[in-house]
């Protein structure tokens, strides 16, 4: 599916990010929503939406602790509570779509994605790392092949999903993203987020930090990078990056950091236009 | 996984299924939910609650006619409008048992399903009829079966859902219950619906309809069965029998049809007692 874009919508500009409860940011909802309306009506190609969690998913799986696993009847209770409110989150976010006459179908990722938690070899900086990852093993896609076959705009979201070694992990919306790229053969992700891209340091803290135009490895672009404050549990722009060059690293897909509070951008994207942000050839 | 119930919830006991708009029946619901957390906690077995959609289904799909396919926007656009509302009600029914206590999992169906509606030939009466089904091919459950091991209690429900040949179907709560039952090894599954199990005729209509207690054959159970007023979309209580025995013949799995109107009902069937109603020995 060559002409597959997937759009991931950063929870921080879908919902008050910083908030203590579950809190939707409507007014920049709305009007991301009238953008991918016009973008994916315009850009003609099939369109996957991947969105993420924001003060729904991080305050609540921090209260219950389950990013580390689900090893009580606590955490089990943690884990449905948490996907119950993944799931309201998701049913305002296709509600906006809809009502832009997007052809938005919920999908819940946890339904079906097995997850396995296990160190991972990587080398940056001359030196090999070794990391522990929570890798989505298996998603059946026959079902969202469908959709996107029938004109449907599947809407997904980062979830707590079943893990077989530590009983519960994090699949955030940048590890779906990728994973959808690689398995329908999508050859674009656009990511948007609150700032404009990748930068060499944290915009809001350092005058100085320069925005990356472009990259081409993972030792490039955590060669630009400095200390990010974005940092939440599915592991800041760091932990975003590395999902990209470690699930799709070779293949060919391009990656664009754009930020979705500049309004446009994410028409202009979807439309096909470049050169928004950061772009990473993987 | 010998021990484990099928609950069936019916969307005539959790909305207001008369109802032009999709409305919840919050006070039957409360009390429904107080049943089961206090009959999951005493039956101590694995369960998996499955339920309908009532009002949150049958008028918008008829409208959109989606029920019959999906080969137009329109229709691509009602499916995914139609599998919003039922992850509201889905959001509601499991917002309801996790204020009992109970560790209620929300889980999409339509997510990983595929279907395939294609001509089933059924022996009744002597004749072989030759019926058109909507049959659930394929439903991964490995993350589903994770649920259970880490003590969590599946929540599923009736969804328009991909379809192979006709773009999309209704798949059922009542085909779900025995497919789940079938893939897992459950050996039980209790249908709560408003009347008190299957009667020899409409017991709304005719004074003389008399309680079915126990059968054991498609036949037998055609046979009993006189015209019911309870018809709907996924075709009322013949449809309900037929997937059961479809699914399920030969499998020597209890089915049990209760009414969950009934205050106590729901958690005397979780604690294992029979004969509350209709059983069906598949």
């Amino acid at each position: 599916m060559d002409r597959l874009t997937v759009l991931k919508l950063g929870g921080s500009i879908i919902t008050k990010k910083g908030a203590a409860e579950p809190t939707l940011d409507r007014e920049n909802l709305g009007r991301l929503a009238r953008e991918v309306g016009a973008g994916y009506r315009a850009g003609k190609g099939p369109l996957i939406i991947v969105h993420g969690a924001g003060s729904y998913g991080h305050p609540i799986v921090k209260r219950y602790g389950i990013s580390k696993g689900c090893s009580t009847p606590e955490h089990a209770f943690g884990f449905a509570e948490t996907q119950k409110y993944q799931n309201e989150l998701n049913c305002l976010v296709v509600e906006a779509l809809l009502a832009e006459g997007v052809p938005a179908m919920p999908t819940q990722p946890s339904s079906m994605a097995v997850m396995e938690t296990r160190p991972w070899k990587v080398k940056v900086g001359g030196r090999e790392h070794e990391i522990q990852i929570h890798d989505l093993v298996s998603m059946p896609l026959q079902a969202l092949e469908g959709f996107l076959r029938l004109g449907m705009v599947p809407v997904l979201f980062g979830v707590p999903a079943y893990d077989r070694v530590q009983g519960c992990s994090i699949l955030s919306g940048d590890q779906i993203a990728p994973y959808l790229a690689r398995g329908l053969g999508g050859r674009r992700i656009v990511e948007a987020t609150d700032v404009e891209g990748l930068y060499t340091g944290d915009p809001r803290k350092d005058p100085g930090a320069k925005l990356i135009k472009e990259a081409s490895s993972l030792e490039e672009v955590f060669g630009y990078l400095g200390a990010s404050s974005n940092t939440d549990v599915t592991g800041g722009i760091r932990g975003k990056v590395l999902e990209l060059f470690r699930i799709l690293g070779g293949s060919g897909v391009r990656a664009e950091f754009i930020s979705g509070n500049v309004a446009g951008n994410i028409e202009a994207a979807l439309e096909g236009k470049e050169g928004l942000g950061t772009i990473l050839r993987l």
